[in-house]
């Protein structure tokens, strides 16, 4: 199974029947769902700490280190899909919603902008 | 859209034009991509900081308060796609094999076996 | 030494003076500081991860817990203090500013109204 | 007030008579201080998002947003003191057992010896 082929709800399904087996229904409270999400992302974060881009690009050169890490994005996810079926958001509809919206706030034209004089900046 | 019809692939697909349309490619270092999800796991906390688990559920009983908490949650799932696809990671295999390995580790039969404990602790 | 007898600079020099003996001062970059301060926010999360309460009471009661918790604070303290002296900051002086400007904004008599508020609510 | 003259115990003094003022005692619960430290991390870290060292740099050297930051990094301070208070914990004498640790763990010669390794593998 792929991105290309995994629809959303097939991922979502895959938590909720791993909750529900579990019998964890009951214990799931969303302040302790995003306390999870902030405890993967540290995770992520042990990686990356106290290294310089170059030698976190070097890392990721190393195929187990990039495996690792990518479980750490997967416990992310999990908590993620956990908290949306908790709640009852259709995770893909927001997330389109949401992106029109930063779209509109922030025009291509206008981010290329920021760009190019961040850029002008860096070149002095 | 609804994570029924929705792939992964396609929601990777909408931040990554979204990136190339605004030429931040080059500026997406994987250690800031981890302090956006940081930052946005944050505004999820927000939401529920200082209430109790019936406090929450009554805010999540509100349209427009779970609304504004899903669109934190799309702000996550952004950076995890993004970190995703600069890492050339395919997140739904990986998320399923993560799965398997956390199924073996913690098997259903064990999983109720403390659930049933931590219920009869706080039976008293 | 205790809290009573202990300033705030001598901790900090503890700290400015494990960094220079280890000649770490080029590396440690404001970010890297701040990731470090949510890894170990994190590991004081996992402390309370899916307790409810009652559960982290009585784990509080276990004099080797709250010694394991403990450190975990101190390391968010170590991350801080390094922060304010790469920032040059004096964090007992912000401290104390910052602390009026909320006493300000939330003054006794308008915090003690929305408590009771709360509590009004919580009585149904 | 200064870092040199003031003790960690006036800190806690300051924060316990602000919570005990506004009657907060009852809702101040481990869960929702941790969280509070999570919120107040990610503040800081979005004063950094996006920026590379010499960009944070310069924001660094503009004064107002240093006291911005120092503003930040206080209500981190003031959330590591309730939680401090309230699990009972002498935070300069836990703080300092912590860096007896570290130091032991990592002493002086092999820290050194590990940077010099990573000068050498930046040197090429």
């Amino acid at each position: 199974m792929s991105d290309e082929s995994t629809t959303v709800q097939y991922l979502k399904g895959v938590v909720e029947q791993f909750v529900e087996e579990r019998e964890w229904s009951g214990r799931l409270q969303p302040k302790d769902l995003t306390l999870g999400l902030e405890i993967e992302v540290a995770e992520i974060a042990e990686h990356f700490h106290f290294k310089d881009d170059e030698e976190i690009e070097e890392e990721l050169g190393d195929a187990q280190k990039r495996r690792a890490i990518g479980y750490e994005i997967a416990d992310v996810l999990y908590y993620l899909l956990a908290l949306s079926s908790r709640l009852g958001i259709d995770i893909s509809q927001t997330f389109l919603e949401k992106m029109d919206q930063t779209e509109q706030q922030l025009p291509v034209y206008l981010a290329r902008r920021q760009v190019s004089k961040l850029n002008r900046m860096a070149a002095g």
